[in-house]
């Protein structure tokens, strides 16, 4: 499963802040924390602290490359900002399009450019969907226009939109039964990624919430979760999930053996 | 969901001693802290250190009463133990059968006598299934021969037979897609049970394997869990898992609410 580190984000202040100075420390830190626990893509996002984001991501992306080559995860809605991060980082995954046929179509024309991977959000701008149904309608969209174009269902990544459980319960199996059926639109299936830690936005016992909902999507196929891979019980949650689910060999040290692998 | 605590049982060491100095003590406590962890009903099993396993359920029962009028569940293979059980504590569940047709003769006979429950195991004299569809299989089997005898389905738990995953890793998955598909059988529904910790037998992280695949279980909609109520960590999955399912309202105290029920 791909794990994808959320922490290299502007909205955390020790982020923010490490922009604004351009002190490079803190930002090389996490990525490599990040790593070491775990994450083989690291999201990036330069957050409201950054008055230019297309600097921001010029430097951002500048100093986490001094430290690993691993795979980036461009993290924001500011086109411009997106392809000047591609330009210093081809090859990266794009987080985010929704389904709109305008935004997919300069998303996707900047992958195809760029040989990117998307994100793709099924969500439009009428909101987010109310249930499984209206999800898997606008996946279908976007696996659609997918063909239409030829981009490589390989690169795209559906994102069912988790939303908090404080404030939506009933929504939480949805996205679930999503990705579950999300896999049935086309062949190779397109993969699914979330960013898990929406479900326990202001709700108390986060880490809580958090590991037992990625136990539940990995269970109905997940591929890729973007999250905080410094949460040792997550990740613990996570592989144990993939040894259940034999993507691992038991070994009595199969907590070691995961981060050997 | 149904919690059935498993501490009472002879293989623990405090507990066969109990039994065989006929010591109420560490029984009336085990009986006690597990109702108090969230265990609303409790197995019972005299285990190997009792001689004569009719006397020994005989005290165990009358011990247990003493404290507490909770469910109680009847665990042995021992047909005669299993009857005085139920004289002194009627409406119990009785576990187990096989899918066996002489087995269940025997047990439903005894349910009937006494409006018990039954756990029904999906496997019989050739063993343990090796797939989700022998299980399916052997469970169609015992579906059946409750309508034909007329025994309520509600009052049946269907148990798909755990098996460590240190020596069957592929069973794992194939036990939670049984629990998925053991509802299309009847409606009402039979209702599903798993003896949790065979899981993790003989595996390290015990309790962290035990609750992960609990997580997935009742995913699947599984109805009924033996497990120790005592592990906090497995019991926070559980109430978690719940209120991801949306059976239990958030609140930001969702697990001291849960026990406050």
């Amino acid at each position: 499963m791909q794990i994808i580190g959320e922490l290299i984000n502007g909205m955390y202040k020790k982020v923010g802040n490490a922009i604004k100075d351009a002190d490079p420390k803190p930002i090389k830190a996490l990525a490599l924390a990040q790593i070491e626990a775990g994450a083989n893509c690291l999201d990036v996002n330069c957050g409201p602290a950054a008055k230019d984001q297309v600097e921001a991501f010029k430097w951002l992306i500048k100093t986490i490359r001094e430290v690993t080559p691993v795979k980036l995860v461009i993290d924001t809605t500011n086109l411009e900002a997106t392809e000047t991060a591609l330009k210093c980082a081809p090859q990266s995954i794009i987080n985010s399009t929704t389904a709109d046929p305008q935004k997919m179509e300069a998303v996707f024309g900047l992958a195809l450019k760029y040989n990117s991977e998307v994100i793709a959000l099924t969500m439009n701008k009428k909101g987010i969907p109310r249930n499984k149904e209206e999800r898997l309608e606008l996946a279908a969209g976007i696996v659609t226009y997918c063909s239409q174009i030829d981009f490589d269902l390989n690169k795209l990544y559906l994102d069912p939109v988790i939303l908090p459980v404080n404030v939506a319960q009933l929504q939480a199996m949805e996205v679930v039964e999503a990705v579950r059926d999300f896999k049935i639109l086309s062949t190779p299936p397109p993969k699914t990624v979330v960013g898990l830690s929406n479900i326990s936005q202001r709700t108390h016992q986060r880490s809580l919430i958090n590991r037992i909902y990625l136990v539940m999507l990995i269970e109905a196929g997940l591929d890729a979760a973007i999250l905080d891979p410094l949460d040792k019980n997550l990740m613990q949650a996570m592989i144990a999930t993939e040894l259940l689910m034999n993507k691992h060999i038991y070994c009595d040290s199969f907590l070691e053996a995961y981060k050997n692998r």
